[in-house]
């Protein structure tokens, strides 16, 4: 597969919502799609659609749109899913829990090994069959298993200190739903945060500006 | 404030990136911050930064750099922070009772008035403060309070269903954490949602890059 070597934060971005709705056209049965029926169901043009598919390469066929089977299957390749991801959880508290028992990692190539908490109640416990271990216990299971991402759902005071110890440990990669901004002292580890609230005052945005026209019409 | 009309949708999305920083260079004591110095700590050019701002009106001032409390006001009042917006939850699973219990709606302008769901072990009781109803109960309640916002953390199935039932009550936007794409029939009620798979997929892209690079070096 030919790919340009630079592609914009929002094309990345955007490759995830594509695989997204392929999964969901697939799972519908649709065979087919033209990139103005795939924008439409994503709010993108037809030309912006086309633009973004062709930083990885020659998709589709002029005139007959995009085969939905091997355009998801290709995109899901670029973003890592077949290469076998594995993923520990720091912090097993309501947050973590939520995503043990309800998140479908394996739908998105990674393999859930295991848990750490400092709760006693909770250590030496199975959630949805992962094991849950002491915190204590994080360098020495990393240095037995292949431990691609940690997901922290620490308390935020313990959120910059377990980055650290994750980023020793060796992890590529951390995923953050911490809240706080952690510096990585490895640029070579990636740290992919959620932050709630960004999510919330961007919808708060747009209903203020709907407030706004309402107030002045 | 003098306000362009037309704010394109990466800009918004930077805006409570901006909030957020300078609520914690704020606490850290900083009264002035040049947009070169705010650009190196979110990762963007000071140019990137001055165009963002400039959409919104004058900020700063040449040479002089941006007062970080009055920054952070001006930011807050864009958002609508001080517009006392109310928001009431659908589902308290692990995921609604970890937002619930944990996430600071007031310092985003939130104040979260009920939580709603159909397990009879937790309506009518409390969780952080707040009221658990049935979910039965939705319309009869926002009928009677002013509701701008719910946050929809049931089960994908019954996703779209209470989608429709928030937007039929006369919701003003829906913070979605279903993972289902709800489709709403009025254009005018705001959907937010927030995608884990989107992250972790986008997480995933960048650590086979790195991977890629490594087994081509």
């Amino acid at each position: 597969m030919k790919r340009n070597t630079k592609v914009s934060t929002a094309v990345i971005r955007r490759l995830p919502r594509y695989y997204r709705q392929l999964s969901e056209l697939q799972e519908a049965g649709t065979e087919r799609i033209s990139s103005s029926a795939l924008g439409k169901s994503m709010g993108l043009t037809a030309s912006q659609i086309r633009q973004d598919l062709f930083c990885f390469g020659e998709f589709g066929q002029q005139g007959y749109g995009y085969k939905v089977d091997s355009l998801k299957e290709e995109i899901g390749e670029i973003l890592g899913i077949s290469r076998g991801h594995t993923l520990i959880v720091l912090g097993a508290g309501n947050l973590g829990r939520a995503i043990i028992q309800n998140f479908r990692f394996s739908s998105n190539g990674f393999d859930l090994l295991a848990a750490f908490d400092v709760n006693p109640a909770l250590v030496g416990s199975r959630l949805a069959g992962v094991p849950v271990y002491h915190t204590s216990e994080l360098e020495r299971f990393i240095a037995g298993h292949s431990v691609d991402v940690g997901l922290l759902t620490v308390p935020i005071a313990a959120a910059q200190e377990m980055g650290d110890r994750l980023t020793s440990a060796g992890v590529k990669g951390i995923w953050n739903f911490t809240n706080y901004e952690i510096a990585c002292a490895d640029p070579e580890v990636v740290v992919e945060s959620v932050h709630f609230s960004d999510s919330l005052l961007t919808l708060s945005y747009m209903i203020s500006q709907r407030e706004e026209q309402e107030e002045n019409s």
